[in-house]
């Protein structure tokens, strides 16, 4: 199922997957209303994200912030050059997901074992087990999966973690048949040196046209992580609108990279991502409007005064 | 007066000029007591760095943020391991200086002629005319003089810069006998294509060695684009503590490039500063106490988890 993006961005160089709605939201403290949310991811599509993810299928005991995931779904004005995804944590998730049916899903896990534990409560192998089942159920259903490898640049429990895991768990992931695996840099460690080193590693095993990057900002160095694999290579970066979500390793540490911030740096540098800055930025307004507080994203403030957008 | 630094930085493969307790007081709209700014520069050359400016003998109607320069220099406990700087805009300035006697100073222009007749009320010629006296004073007092060249990769009323005109300026601040000029993205839109682009074009013109990079953070792209002059062989980079300073472009942006998150990114790369990164968490906590907010800098929150640190 390689390169199946390729449809959705078409004149783009790269592409940049929207995580906010999911990603963000499930580490906000506050629920947005369902109504709040549609509008919000409207106005992701409508800037010209060819993928967004919008919510999580998971027990909305562990995540309230994400309970209304059916309604959500249901309400949704869908618009045609933006796909939709969720993340399916089982296949009770799944089974939910499917009434009405995102454009693709996600499955989740930690390259680092303690993590995914502590995460996901499960080993390795056992999350291997769980995902037989919902990515088998997603290919009969014709859904493409995407895989998230969290913790490759670092655990907050084990510290490094290692290279040659993460290389055989990427070939696992691929062996079960998920489209692309989004490697994520989940405690926001990562350095340019440390990933021009797993970007190279993996390019030389696995190749890059089914791999993401997903950096989070939490030390500052997401879009220089970013630049490195970009040089590289690497055509697909996962990332936040106005840095939606924090880190829960540090509180009141910034989580996400901004899609502003990635954005901005892109298209200044001549690479297309086919998406309309002055409309991501009204998404990122809108997006702090409804958490009611100044978003972390540096380039939001900068660049709704150069468009004349009012900051609320 | 090439390389005198490398007096102050031997262990280190690249130099941090610290600029928060000028550059970045300068542009906050509080006035700190002289006594609590002594306490923060003394905190920052107890973290190891080689170099702080410390203050600005410009006219206190203009900033009265800085109005206390003379009392700051005199009441100072130097620390033999740190070069204390102080930006001189003219011959007055020089004069107040010298009474007690920063180990260098700095003189400022624009590459954009507009932004420098905006900023410091002369055109290019005026400037120099003004220069070579502070400069042929500064060198008869056998002091160090740093150049600043701001608006480098865009200037807020003219857009592009050319880079024709910085190469030439570059030049003559060279001819005036300046030790080191420090070239600024003083509205902070540079990208990594652009970064590079200016800083090659640079070495292969004047060389690096007597070059450093002054990027702001204001759009996110700082690290990026200072990674891309570290490649390219720059080695002296101006960053503040905490992100200090806003961006009088833009309300609400940030502005310079938070000095934790420099460093952490060049030490986990294995690029050696000499700073002490927990001490200098230190310092971000504490200019984060005097201007009793959350200063814009990424990895001060997560590193002040890390190394157990409160943030008050």
């Amino acid at each position: 199922m390689i390169g199946m993006g390729a449809l959705f961005h078409s004149t783009a160089d790269v592409l940049v997957y929207e995580v906010g709605p999911r990603d963000g939201l499930q580490n906000e403290s506050v629920f947005i209303k369902t109504e709040d949310k549609c509008e919000l991811v409207e106005t992701l599509s409508a800037s010209g994200l060819s993928k967004v993810e919008v919510t999580s299928f998971v027990n909305p005991r562990w995540i309230p912030a994400l309970a209304d995931a059916s309604r959500l779904l249901e309400m949704l004005q869908r618009q045609p050059g933006t796909r939709y995804g969720a993340l399916v944590p089982n296949m009770k998730g799944m089974e939910r997901a499917l009434e009405f049916r995102p454009d693709e899903v996600a499955i989740f896990m930690s390259a680092s074992e303690t993590h995914n534990k502590k995460n996901i409560n499960k080993s390795h192998e056992e999350t291997f087990q769980a995902f037989e089942k919902v990515v088998a159920k997603a290919r009969e259903e014709e859904l493409p999966v995407r895989a998230y490898l969290s913790t490759v640049w670092g655990c907050p429990y084990e510290g490094d973690v290692s290279l040659a895991k993460t290389l055989s768990l990427i070939d696992k992931l691929n062996q079960l048949g998920c489209y692309e695996i989004s490697l994520g840099d989940t405690i926001g460690v990562g350095d340019p040196a440390h990933t021009r080193r797993i970007i190279s590693e993996v390019k030389a095993v696995n190749g890059l046209s089914n791999i993401a990057m997903h950096m989070h900002d939490t030390r500052g160095t997401a879009l220089a992580n970013c630049l490195v694999g970009l040089e590289l290579g690497v055509a697909t970066f996962d990332s936040s609108i106005g840095g939606l979500g924090g880190c829960p390793y540090a509180p009141g540490a910034s989580g996400n990279l901004a899609t502003e911030d990635l954005v901005y740096m892109l298209e200044r540098m001549g690479v297309k991502t086919g998406i309309d800055l002055k409309a991501l930025v009204r998404a990122g307004l809108l997006a702090q409007r409804l958490l009611n507080r100044k978003l972390p994203g540096r380039a939001l403030a900068a660049l709704a005064h150069t468009y004349g957008l009012v900051e609320e």
